[in-house]
């Protein structure tokens, strides 16, 4: 099939057309899936996927859900990838990153083998780490300031200077793209700090992992975040795959996402000034 | 078969036994493979394991080589580490790290579905992302100051009170766990770091990729690093890997793990009072 650009006047379409910038997180764990679904990750993929497209403008596979699993995993996450198609944006969370010769196989096994839209690159290791993931028609997505309670002990510690490590690797990593093939890994768990973030890159896209299982404010994330553009992916994960664990769970985790979408909307009538 | 604990005196024991600390990086690049195999990476990975075994106390294998070929990729990582056995240590240079959830889940495919002895992890995400990789008789590898120029953008970076960001890491992360199960990166590229990195932490084992294609000194990292259990991986992979592109290549694989291990074995018997 031809290939779809997916670029920022893409994500500007997607998000007016469905008026949500819900992202659905395939973190699926086998341990958790509807006995009605007999283990069978691939087909419950495919119904939260069928259930879930007109909500939602992205969906993001955790590749460790997969790794897991093994060879036989990888060949999950392949077919869940092909499945999604080309009307929505996918992000391969796999937190890669490595010297040179190798953040350049990361990239080929997941922009090229896995078809991914964008990749999640931990800047650890800097610039020469992250700039091989920069291909054309792709998107690098730096980690930030993560939603987790660790993101204290080095994302938020205080440099010579009194900036912070995150606020460091943001000014950095901007430097190393554009807002048009660029994003950063926001926490949800950090409003202020994505209020402060969207005032320093109004023309970022920000990935808001956090929502839901950990405990992110919707309502302030879309205050702080929404931009003109839409400018957010609002994942959610666990919320939605695991809504019900009965034979509805696909009509239920398309109601948990409408349920989200209904937060969301106002707002982003609001900031993109569509209705 | 009964699986060996890969312990510290397992370590010493190869380490006196063989009289060196080489590690092989499996870095295998199906483009770079001698026309003799016949581009069949599994068999050029046994070829070379095969010549190699006396020659090193571990391998190595970098995933983001195997993932770049897909799932047939992760089956073939598979089976070249089924392969190494037991009497070699298994670095899983994979490289990962993130929410804890996440980090459980990568940590479920490299050491139990891969049966790797350690893990490099990426400490970016802070100590709930880090943990989660402690599994009995396992080693985690956290990345500290690594071989790349990229190395001075943030890992080099000056915090509030004099620091550097990696002397921050090694000082908190040395408290996740003990030197009986954490290990710490240094690239070869920093001898005089490894040095004041081996008088702050006497015990902890470093794991020294950068050596041949990138760069890094052997006699000095020698100097700096070893200590009396051995205390160090020295990782080579280009240099032993593509020693030759012709039908000698396994050969020369090893001689050129032996023009190594000369250079090694003199510092190795001073140290760990050996001979």
């Amino acid at each position: 099939m031809p290939e779809q650009m997916k670029d920022k006047s893409f994500l500007r379409d997607i998000i007016s057309a469905r008026k949500t910038v819900l992202t659905i997180g395939l973190d699926t764990d086998s341990t958790k899936l509807p006995p009605v679904v007999n283990g069978d990750i691939l087909s419950f993929n495919k119904a939260i996927i069928d259930s879930t497209r007109d909500a939602c403008i992205a969906y993001k596979p955790n590749f460790a859900f997969y790794e897991s699993l093994g060879s036989k995993g990888w060949m999950i996450l392949e077919e869940t990838i092909n499945y999604i198609g080309d009307r929505h944006f996918i992000i391969g969370d796999a937190k890669r990153g490595d010297i040179g010769n190798t953040s350049a196989m990361y990239a080929t096994a997941v922009f090229d083998q896995m078809g991914c839209d964008a990749i999640t690159v931990n800047p650890y290791m800097g610039e020469d780490c992250v700039t091989p993931f920069y291909k054309d028609g792709k998107w690098v997505i730096i980690l930030a300031l993560t939603s987790n309670h660790g993101s204290s002990d080095f994302q938020q510690i205080t440099l010579n200077g009194g900036k912070k490590l995150y606020q460091k690797v943001m000014q950095t990593a901007s430097n190393w793209g554009t807002s048009d093939n660029t994003m950063f890994v926001l926490g949800a768990t950090h409003p202020s700090e994505i209020q402060e973030c969207r005032d320093e890159f109004p023309d970022h896209f920000f990935l808001i992992p956090g929502v839901g299982a950990q405990g992110g404010d919707l309502d302030a994330i879309c205050t702080a975040g929404l931009n003109k553009d839409g400018g957010l992916f609002i994942n959610a994960s666990r919320s939605i795959l695991y809504a019900s664990n009965q034979s509805d769970f696909a009509e239920m985790a398309h109601a948990e996402a409408v349920a989200l979408n209904n937060i969301i909307r106002p707002h982003l009538e609001g900031k993109m000034k569509i209705s």
